[in-house]
């Protein structure tokens, strides 16, 4: 089997440059390149990888930004006539498509996305642990040889990522509703507060937080984003923006009628409806409490609500090694207690749960 | 002044009960009614006041679902002359104009609306610090004497809130961006998960899980807040609905054309427009890093990337008598250090500083 020693990346942005860092650490070589020579040396600095490395990799990937993808797929494809060859760009059926056109050999591509990511970008937000936890989608085309598509997979693996094999259209399907519909509909919400007096917008709440979170997006990425997967995109925006219609006219009804619940006959269900939808939808995500990433394992520990508790529980944690990935608080009132959701990586969860419980923690799965 | 010691509470849900709970913690004389035995009971039971209480309050708080609420404060208004009354609906117009078909002494009449709640409701899940740095928003109509006035301001502070006085129709606009249609967008992207085959939902990263957190919501409870709110959540759904009219030409338009830049004119330019508006929008929120209320202080401390060092740090701020409100972890990479973001009332933010500095830690505002 091709077995990979030597992974070439190109492309030192968040994304190449933190799989650098992680691959660096696992033991590959890695080698890297970037068009400019200032990315490129930040990358080499951070310990990322090798710059200025002639000899051929067994592995290259393309995190290059996703509308020169397919360009950049297929130039290395035919550089290194022995090397696998994947790219990270959030939309598969276009970039697929576009190696094709330009008669890459499609028997050593396969497209992959790891769904990792940060607000900020470039490779001085690099971190190699990134993809510790996150799920990395793999995108096989038809003509991808099985040893491509298993090299691929293993370097993924070797970032800490989970893998989930995926048809190229079904993956932009997919990420059209969980993630590209959700960050156009996140800034439409937000893009209505520009207008708010300064009085107004005190009156935000957690809700509006967690709405625009992603408002915060890079326009210049997001549009590549979308354009490249406008088909996938189309069909999830015409449900929405049926349903929204709906909505506005049951709005508009209601607002003419005034508090009288005998009158606007429906359309009081129409919203029920749509919340009870939104419900049944936000049910089917993964994990607890919808704050952790799939593949992190989240229990709840009962903290005593006495200072210096949470204290001893991570103090607790750091003795048995265990690394805290994430925290949510829930203060319990009525009670004297507080709840601590604690997330870790799930090769770490049963070990966790021994060794609170031994220092005496109530602690639920 | 009318000076507030016996404050009756109608409506034993999730605000009622807390605010009882908090404001008999406060001192007050609370006395509980809900239309259900059961209700008031439970409410009694955690502390949240009396029942069978006969004598005149010197303060009505309504608590009652938002479409009774202005019949229960037209109510409360005719039993107890000399009381100030104030309900807690999320929109406040169309209370103020119930209240005044129903003949009640607006004078007496301040509406209001604390900006707190949980996703779960009901007198079992209310807590004592509920309203602790939420805003809490008085709604004087042009007939509300100052004096009533003052003292559902006075009542709402005792509570932890921070207040803001708004007239009610700017306070109705306000909510319908910051809360209504947030609300809407959340449940409508939501909705689009329920025919997702199981692979294609692993895919939901934390921005899915953060845009349709607040899908989880109750309908018959946003049935009512929303057709209560009709006539100004109308103009901001149009907005959001001619935007994602635009959006949606836009991404039909790509989708026919395939990755080639030189099609589809203006399309693209359509999406980095939108997205752009988003960023400005969610610029406007107030706090850091959009995870805390408006009125918590945040402060980012340096943790080193030891095992035992989060702990440290909470033992220090026990030992200070500063309680943790709220805590973000952000892990540096490259560096070997983390960032804990925490979150605390600000009125023990300096101290916060000054306990951690001498204690050797970094911190910034």
């Amino acid at each position: 089997m091709h077995h990979v020693k030597h992974i070439r990346i190109v492309g030192c942005g968040l994304i190449g440059t933190s799989a650098g860092l992680s691959l660096s650490r696992s033991g590959f070589r890695v080698s890297l390149h970037d068009p400019s020579p200032t990315a490129q040396a930040i990358a080499r600095d951070m310990g990322a990888g090798q710059t200025g490395v002639t000899d051929a990799p067994d592995l290259v990937l393309v995190a290059a930004p996703p509308d020169v993808a397919a360009h950049v797929v297929a130039d290395e494809l035919r550089r290194w006539p022995q090397a696998v060859v994947t790219d990270v760009a959030s939309v598969k059926e276009q970039v697929l498509n576009g190696v094709r056109a330009a008669g890459g050999d499609l028997s050593r591509y396969v497209g992959s996305h790891p769904m990792a990511g940060r607000e900020r970008s470039g490779a001085v937000a690099a971190r190699a642990d990134l993809f510790d936890g996150r799920t990395w989608v793999i995108c096989p085309g038809d003509d991808s040889a099985a040893e491509a598509v298993a090299a691929v997979k293993a370097v993924a693996e070797a970032t800490g990522a989970a893998t989930v094999t995926m048809d190229p259209v079904e993956h932009d399907h997919a990420v059209a509703a969980v993630s590209h519909v959700p960050q156009l509909a996140s800034s439409l919400v937000a893009a209505r507060l520009r207008e708010l007096s300064d009085a107004a917008i005190r009156l935000s709440g957690q809700g509006i937080r967690d709405v625009t979170r992603i408002a915060e997006s890079d326009p210049m990425l997001w549009t590549q984003i979308l354009s490249g997967n406008a088909a996938a995109v189309a069909p999830v925006l015409d449900a929405l923006l049926d349903d929204l219609t709906a909505v506005r006219t049951a709005i508009t009804d209601l607002a003419g009628t005034g508090a009288d619940t005998d009158t606007a006959p429906g359309a009081r269900q129409v919203l029920a409806r749509t919340i009870a939808e939104g419900q049944l939808g936000h049910a089917r995500i993964p994990g607890k409490h919808g704050s952790a990433p799939t593949a992190y394992a989240t229990v709840v520990v009962v903290v005593p609500d006495e200072p210096g508790q949470l204290g001893r529980l991570f103090n607790d944690m750091g003795e048995a090694g265990i690394n805290l990935e994430d925290l949510h608080l829930e203060h319990g009132e009525g009670i004297p207690v507080g709840l601590a959701e604690v997330s870790v990586l799930p090769s770490v969860v049963d070990r966790l749960i021994d060794e609170l419980g031994a220092k005496g923690w109530t602690v639920h799965r």
